[in-house]
């Protein structure tokens, strides 16, 4: 494994020594191969190892139907993590008693293998449920991966999470603590593109920092950005058996411990905020089929519940979407989306504006259908709705829907 | 206005004198013509006539943004009601107070023409949101539209509601009650292909009858049936502003007056309940785009709440109606959406069987491929869940989502 350079410089967010993604942050290695799992030759086994062991915090999926790999996640979290284990192509769910003893029993080949506690291994799992896991295929690629490990093949782990995924997702930056002395990084892949759902229960997403911080104050930052984030993007309202957003702390920046809910907490809170909105972006962006990543904004609304119910329903019918796609400012749909949600809403002063063009406001308001036509040729469609009934914002990100889902779901 | 036939037999569900749909029961006339609200030729504005005042039932969506014509509905319902106008082609919504104004000009002119209260008229509209009501179209129409009344225009009135439809939605039966002394006929038609969502707030449907029954009890029999039929169908998860279930009742079977929830209560609830989920499948199945009609019955239910729950997610699944459309059987997709909702379910323990195939039971289930693929050709899918947590059944229609609903809701 190679030697790591034991500081960086605020602002080195391209990575160094080709580092990008979840290897970005110190201490952090990858790789990812193809093991047989997914038919041809694409990659569907990665693995993320870090050096130190790791504190970690994790979001699992609502869905009562939980992937093996799920279930054994869930038993591990506590303990301080060293390795992560996912693969594609297989969803490891519904797939019987034998394919959990698998589970187990590959993490515990993995753990010899690295030399690290078997109870120091999660595992993760996307693809197609009702399938045995594929032991043999797995349990012979897991040598060859362990010995791959590098801290320039973040990518690779990157692509070897994809299934329906047209591009690989990543994310790296730096923000600086202890009084602006200590630089910690942060870095992270995600995937998804189909079922994904505004209620969590979406899609995998991972995040590594050298930050040294407390589990608690982990956990608290990652539910608090993941609702702000992950839980807020939504392509088919339909949600996964699989899904887990995972942030494992190594704190090899050597920041002294995060330990309280101060400055360096907000910062870093902060910035894992800014990677999991980056990632759940992309993955909205990068919908099934998906020509247009769109961004619904609510202002006005009495709580963050309203908020966020208001805007998930918009970014998530299909009638408004589909009008998206055809580049039609469809705000009757909005309006009939917007009216159908639990949510307090003033029916006599709601306004609207599309791509910057003020729509709606108690009634329909004139604008230039020319300027809109042309705004509307975007790649990003913003919606705002104000609901006049309180103070309270969210925001929630989707795509278009196009005969492009429907070709890519019916096979 | 033509002679009516003073009795009917029971079994005389194809009408006479070409009765159909809302004129088939005793007193009841329709008309429809093209007023130039929708381009082209097609029917667009429909009246119903009963030529004795009618007790009146309705369920009105629930969406917060109503239409012109459903504000002043909710208002008048409590009346008794001779008539009721419908547009197609405008949504009469969120189109400012001037349209509101219209809205009752339009049924005080269409009162004097026919000689009524003014406050015996109700109104319905569907289409598009945010433009004006053509006030003159209509009310220049109206004359020709009650001289034009007839016993066999139902299916011409039927006609005039429809926007995406791709046919005319009726049906007509008959009861008998009174000690099978008298018979009683229900009839009914529906618009709504598009927006169609499982809570209400979904469609337009007019159910006529010549029952005599106290409002109290229709109101009862109406709720009921509505919650089993047109709130347990989806097409696309979206509610419209528009929605209205409308049960007309003008006593003119000379049936002595259903005043309490005895025998022939519950035979006209029975009777009515079949009205609704005839037409509500009717447009489960029309739905835009739709090849395939996709009918969910759940079973095993711990209450009736779950065991709906349950059934409209898995209907309204894009992911699972995209694999219907692709005649796959998605059956990991069932298990995703049915492991979402918030209903008590057995994990271990839930079955599924799609078209009379079982293909999970606590894990998958072997079945014959070729068989498989023969039955996913028909035209009615059934999938059948038992959770295994109690004894309580439910039933949802919904249907397959394919390019073409994509392609309509671009436009």
């Amino acid at each position: 494994m190679q030697n790591l350079s034991p500081q960086k410089k605020r602002g080195d967010v391209m990575g160094n020594n080709g580092r990008s993604g979840i290897t970005y942050p110190l201490g952090f290695l990858a790789s990812g191969l193809h093991a047989g799992i997914k038919k041809g030759q694409k990659r569907d086994l990665s693995l993320i190892f870090s050096e130190s062991p790791c504190v970690v915090s994790a979001v699992f999926t609502t869905n009562k139907f939980k992937s093996n790999s799920i279930l054994y996640s869930m038993k591990q979290v506590r303990n301080n993590i060293n390795a992560v284990l996912i693969n594609s192509g297989n969803a490891n769910t519904c797939n019987g008693r034998k394919s959990y003893e698998d589970t187990i029993a590959l993490c515990g080949e993995l753990a010899e293998i690295l030399s690290i506690s078997k109870d120091s291994v999660l595992v993760a799992s996307t693809g197609s449920i009702g399938q045995p896991l594929p032991y043999e295929k797995i349990s012979g690629t897991l040598p060859e991966l362990a010995s791959g490990l590098a801290a320039d093949k973040g990518g690779q782990a990157a692509e070897g999470i994809m299934t329906t995924d047209t591009v690989i997702k990543e994310f790296c930056a730096d923000t600086n603590v202890s009084g602006d002395v200590k630089v910690v990084s942060l870095g992270g892949m995600a995937k998804g593109s189909g079922m994904i759902d505004p209620c969590m229960a979406t899609m995998l997403a991972f995040i590594t920092t050298d930050a040294a911080i407390e589990k608690v104050l982990l956990d608290s930052a990652l539910k608090e950005a993941v609702e702000e984030s992950f839980n807020m993007i939504t392509v088919d309202n339909d949600r996964s058996t699989n899904d887990m957003v995972l942030c494992m702390a190594n704190g090899m920046a050597g920041n002294s411990r995060i330990a309280e809910g101060g400055q360096d907490y907000l910062e870093f809170k902060r910035c894992l905020g800014e990677a999991c909105r980056d990632l759940a972006k992309k993955i909205a962006a990068d919908g099934e089929g998906a020509t247009r990543l769109i961004e619904v904004e609510v202002a006005g609304a009495w709580s963050i519940k309203d908020a966020r119910r208001i805007a998930k329903k918009v970014a998530g019918s299909n009638l408004f979407k589909s009008s998206i796609y055809g580049k039609l400012p469809g705000w009757g749909r909005i309006i009939a989306a917007v009216g159908s949600v639990h949510a307090r809403v003033d029916v006599r002063n709601t306004e609207i504006s599309i791509c910057g063009l003020k729509v709606y406001c108690g009634q329909p308001v004139a604008y230039s259908m020319e300027e809109m036509g042309r705004r509307l040729e975007g790649e990003e469609i913003k919606v705002s709705i104000n609901v006049k009934k309180g103070g309270v914002k969210a925001t929630a990100w989707g795509c278009d829907l196009t005969e492009e889902y429907v070709h890519i779901n019916k096979e």
